[in-house]
């Protein structure tokens, strides 16, 4: 069994971060921004329509700092869904207030360095739930792409299986003391996107974020072997935050 | 005989990708877009001429996530026709909707790691059609250029014809796995782009990009030899994805 | 106990750098301009009263050089109250004449490296100061973010936590040295934005800034396993400051 | 006698790469696209004839993909000339309908690795007409910039100067198997631009650009020590060239 | 005496590399041009007076390509007059028609490497002159940041202070070789921008840059411990040369 067929793929995610053009915003009549307002309420209907009848999911999460305003994190059954979603957006007069600020495809991946041989993975409901989750709605989000380095004698991708499968088996020990504190969803991007992996991490305690990550740095795995790109830290938005952001004092 | 002169070559090749202005789009007159999409079909009506007569093809996808909203992909006899398919489309009304978002130049390439000594591969029919390929029709398509590796021990150009032939056999390998389910189109770009190579995939199941590129990434060609650029995957754009990607509601 | 729970964390921090343009200030119209430096002067009350309140800190400098015309840096409890800040600047008519330039996400940060065994550095008072720490006014300031190396054998994750500490006491022992002469503020940014550590230094003689990094440079954890990225050396905004800088000849 | 007295200088080179705003050219009315051929005609005539009196020279392609529509590539015999051909363009209302998209400062270089010992080579009549070439016009132009790399143990400039002989007179080897094929002008750049030298290669058949410069690469000089930055392929402008690119459907 | 104590500090410097909107500039009517000329003028009478009351000096080049059109370095007592330079020159009507192309933050600095035991280098008067420099008015100007390498087995900061002594004395050696050629100011900037160390070369023959740089590559300072930032080359802008770069023909 070759080592691609060890991971599962479930729904496909498209993580769209954008920033808002502030001075077109305000500046804006209230009657313009009442009609992009409202297209984002109806996009946002539909997102939620979906969910429910679990053909997939949308979480919605404040960024903080300049690299975005906002991210929407979607997953769907295939890529076609995805493109029509950010199009569908981008052809909102809300769309109009807002620039691309950065983007990720990938697809939600269970790796199977943690099968138990004879299992098949496919059979354990909760695997199959995994593959294609309803997004939670923890106060704060994490986002960050990654790549296992090919450099010198820090090679993954020249590692034998067993040696992959005892660090991955320690990494995931870690993860593992987080349990309850944070959810994690892992998406590959293999062919789809710049890194190999997505990362998106749910809390209620932004902190358990930073715990998390820096004790698994000291991992080998992590270590030795992980490159990391970008990281993005947000805010959920609820209805009432998503108001209050957009409102403007006459 | 000399390295270079054991790589074949076909068509130039254009990546042309470019992302939509859709606050232009959504807020022009509905005869200014109609005057455009028009003009973009009587471009379309040429490159399928082209590619009826057998002188050149063209392929046209959407494109997932902000990198782009859609490629191009030209393949045509000389450097100079691609730079007349350029710059006819920047005359339209339509590409001034859009913006360049990226592009790559290269050439059709077969390289004679396989080729069995004693062998003109010109004169294998199969070879020559590879040479001037009619792209296909997939519902996806999977680009991204890449280098082989000069760094330090892990420096490709160093190693003997031998030790790269066994390597590029058993990468090969791999890709047979694939047959019937990707479809893959190697362009040189040495002297033409800032990659050695472009790697153009074809699938119906999008999945098998991700199965593909992951499973060559442990082959020692790849784990220790591959430098790999921007990944972009889109969607097959048919005359009715287009018109909906482009139709505005009233 | 595990490494990351050896770091104690305070008030999350938002260094905010921006650009001015001036072309669009300088041709506004005089009372545009009065309109929008009392939208930020009541922002800076706003701030000053948090501060007051003891319920976080703000400091305002002037960046030398082009890659920005001033740097918030605010404090504050929580995440949800640094996106705040940003969104009511972000509304401003001030803002408007403004673009983002650069900012960090990270949070108030003490290791335990140099930490005695057998005592709760919560029970410090100093310490516990340091972690909701008032920002000094001094006339300068300098912000650079910085990771800790993970290349072959320079790989500080790799190290014992007893190198480790030895580095980080030597290490500490020169900013000793320069006590009184620069504060220095560590805020940890693993899992909130692109490096691992924020470093604001604080001084009235901005020399001290280069004698200081100078001379760590040569301290092995710098001289092995710094990684810096860009820095920033700004002048104190005082109200006098402020309004010269804003301060358009008629 | 030093490293540095080994290198000839010529005429200084400025590689000028500029993309058209194509949205701006076909909606400007019919006389000032007129007006603005004209003005680039005039600044056409002053070249020749500055290459008609042996002054200088410049060359005129067309750039295939989005990286530039075209390069200029001036040879004058001062940096100030340079400067001047540079403003005297911007300065013409053909320049407002293009920007800016990548430029290289040179100088004209023969390195003497070549040289036999006790020839002086300005004696060489062939040599000195090389320092102040008539840029061909070939159909097709390929430039790229590159660095001799100093990294671990590929570090160029750690060699001896007979080491390094050794190496470039079997580079040069490969090179003069492409004579009457390849054209080749070698400009330095150290202390003038961000790469170490700039390669301009001329040929009347594309294709031989990558063959040379694939099949050098397996030389240790490129295998080892060569880096290199973008590339960027085009197309002879002739007159009649330059007008179909210009020329708008009424 | 600790490393940093060895160098010495003088004025601060500002290198400010400024690009032209030429169609804003040549589409503006000939009295907002004047205007604009008669502001930047004022300004430049006020540097001048500077530099007679030796409080600082100024220079002024243009810059050759396309990265800016030219650079004003200017040398102050403090940071804070360097901000105020920044902004008086921003808020001007000439700068309306420039937009940053590049900055760099430092301060005049002589190294101690070369100084002679029991002698306090503050006591010799060409080093006090030297830390505050009347800038040269040669005809060419060069500018490049530096790094001192700390890569595995190349570490400057790893070297025992007599090693580095000896290679920057056989550096000296080549610096010296170009006296009456190539005047060189050396700026420290660690702890004030992106690079340890700015250099900017003066000189009547460009060509000097280029032996100078070139010759020092293969220094063992350069060749194993030099990283290079962007180089800048660029020509004196007299009063006649910067009317003739500002002239529009009508």
């Amino acid at each position: 069994m070759s080592e691609a067929a060890q991971t599962l793929e479930g729904w496909y995610a498209l993580h769209d971060f954008r920033a808002i053009d502030w001075t077109a915003w305000t500046s804006a009549s209230e009657s313009e921004r009442q009609q992009a307002a409202e297209e984002l309420e109806s996009l946002r209907r539909e997102w939620a329509g979906t969910e429910e009848a679990k053909q997939g999911s949308t979480a919605f999460y404040a960024i903080v700092g300049q690299k975005a305003d906002f991210m929407l994190m979607h997953l769907r059954e295939t890529l076609e869904e995805l493109n029509e979603l950010e199009t569908a957006f981008n052809k909102t007069s809300f769309a109009a207030f807002t620039r691309p600020a950065y983007s990720y495809v990938s697809v939600v991946e269970l790796s199977n360095y943690m099968g138990q041989p004879g299992v098949n993975p496919l059979e354990i409901p909760e695997v199959a739930a995994r593959l294609k989750p309803i997004l939670p709605k923890t106060k704060h989000v994490c986002f960050y792409p990654m790549n296992k380095r090919r450099s010198g004698a820090d090679n993954w991708y020249m590692l034998s299986m067993d040696e992959r499968r005892a660090m991955m088996r320690s990494h995931g020990m870690i993860g593992r003391q987080y349990a309850g504190k944070v959810k994690q969803i892992i998406t590959g991007s293999v062919g789809f996107d710049n890194w190999e992996w997505g990362v998106t991490l749910f809390a209620d305690d932004a902190l358990q974020f930073k715990k998390l990550v820096y004790e698994m740095r000291f991992d080998e795995v992590s270590a030795r072997f992980g490159d990391f790109g970008d990281f993005y830290v947000g805010n959920l938005l609820t209805d009432e935050g998503l108001r209050r952001m957009l409102s403007v004092r006459q």
